[in-house]
């Protein structure tokens, strides 16, 4: 089967190590409109060869579309316009409701399956290109009754095959959804890295950044190009969770000045309840795809 | 020599796996007033064995006292009370003001050394003990010339044999640091977990939760009766050093709300400087001390 990728970073070239191993790719075409990022590209072995847009497009069985999503919504029109009416169309967008939108009349909207493979890390490019980053983690795919069976059946193959499951939900659904799991989560980063910044212009204070820190502060380091488009296509629910984030905050500032002891170990202690619930039972939604995942893996 | 640790939960413990492998001490008492801790210590092998306060106290060379700060400044002075003339003192408490407060005119002040060894996890307990747990991290030293010197070389041998590097500076100046660098992670932390608890009662939304929340909440799972005491007794500095944050975080919002493309893209690339700071060079107060280092250890 021939995977062509749009967009060799650290999604899609972790795609491409992992359905290469797997031999769900017999052959895998990159496109890639940085000229680094192509040669990369070979030289490190994630694709098969480079090609222009159309071209790799018109010969996959599969085109996987991972390069930012502001992109991507003028991007995957040019794509179902291009492709052969067998080919299966997907994207790895982190948001989804204006990426559906900008295809929802075309005539191959069937052949487009919305996905958003949730792992990361925070670098990017060919060579953060890592094997086994989808392993365990979860795939959201949205609107699923708006795909043909034949195309949402080979994109679930081709998530179970990198060691996905799967969650099935509405792209506004998995837009309000991540804006609490992922997005916030950046944000916070990228303004906890600002504020040690600020208050300091000594490198001691960076000398002392423990592993506490460091792992809070993270994704501070992530790609700007890929997150603020990111943040604007989902600016309505990023900004919703951002003002409950701020309201917690300031909950906990406030217990703190009025030496409300017994509201600050409140909040300390809900917020203990992550230790059982990261580590508890699946949601039946996601627990029942994980069953018929197994029929699929290797 | 004999040491004895006051407090056998995460720190204590690790302190005790590291120097016991590192035959720094050749006997190690443990005093611990919550029963189940004394006694897993000593299955686990933590402890030699346990002691009450006053007795494990009169018999050691170093006490090392590992418990939450609100009770440091309630035990340490009863320590110095109670130790010969010639045993050494310190503590690993994450805010250094009131506990040296609590000693500044007490006959033995010049035993006592103020410590915070920068490291930890999200566990505590005896069992969460681990080895290795401060190897190439640094440790603070408050108000060195406050010490006799015998007694701050024998805690910088201490903390060189655990793998540290040490960084000096006033109680005062490390509460102010620590807040950001610490206390402030963890409150954002327990916030974030509040925040996405509150905005859910699917378990979806967890399912969902991908390394990056992970890695940022991981903190909001740290120990309440740890890190209250801490905000209270560092309350002035964290509660600026969460000003500073929130403020940011309005800054990021309101760039997001107003379409600001510019700012928002200058906050997320000064946020990324991140990467090479917490990469790059060392600054000279701890490198300095850090070439100290390699003398004192095996």
């Amino acid at each position: 089967m021939i995977v062509t990728i749009v967009g060799l970073g650290l999604i899609g070239g972790s795609i491409a190590k992992d359905i290469r191993k797997s031999n769900f790719a017999t052959k895998i075409i990159g496109v890639d409109n940085n000229e680094e990022h192509q040669k990369r590209a070979k030289e490190i072995g994630l694709v098969d060869r480079v090609s222009k847009l159309e071209e790799g497009v018109k010969q996959a069985d599969i085109v996987v579309i991972a390069i930012p999503v502001d992109k991507i919504t003028t991007i995957l029109p040019r794509v179902l316009d291009t492709i052969d009416p067998a080919t299966t169309v997907t994207d790895v967008g982190s948001t989804k409701k204006l990426i559906t939108d900008a295809i929802g009349k075309h005539p191959l909207r069937g052949n487009y399956v919305a996905a958003h493979p949730m792992s990361g890390t925070e670098n990017s490019g060919p060579d953060a290109a890592i094997e086994g980053l989808f392993d365990q983690k979860i795939c959201i795919i949205c609107d699923q009754e708006k795909s043909r069976p034949q195309h949402l059946a080979l994109i679930e193959k081709l998530f179970h095959t990198i060691g996905m499951d799967i969650a099935y939900m509405s792209a506004d659904e998995q837009d309000h959804t991540t804006a609490h799991v992922s997005h916030l989560p950046h944000i916070t980063a990228f303004a906890l890295a600002n504020a040690v910044l600020a208050e300091s212009d000594r490198q001691i204070i960076f000398d002392l950044a423990s592993g506490g820190f460091q792992s809070t502060a993270r994704l501070a380091k992530s790609s700007p190009e890929m997150w603020g488009p990111i943040f604007k296509q989902n600016q309505k629910y990023v900004v919703e969770s951002l003002d409950v984030y701020i309201k917690h905050l300031n909950d906990f500032k406030n217990s703190l000045i009025e030496n409300d002891d017994s509201r600050m170990y409140e909040l300390m202690r809900n917020a203990n309840r992550l230790r059982e619930i990261l580590n508890g039972k699946t949601s039946n939604l996601v627990r029942k795809k994980s069953t018929t995942t197994k029929l699929f893996k290797k």
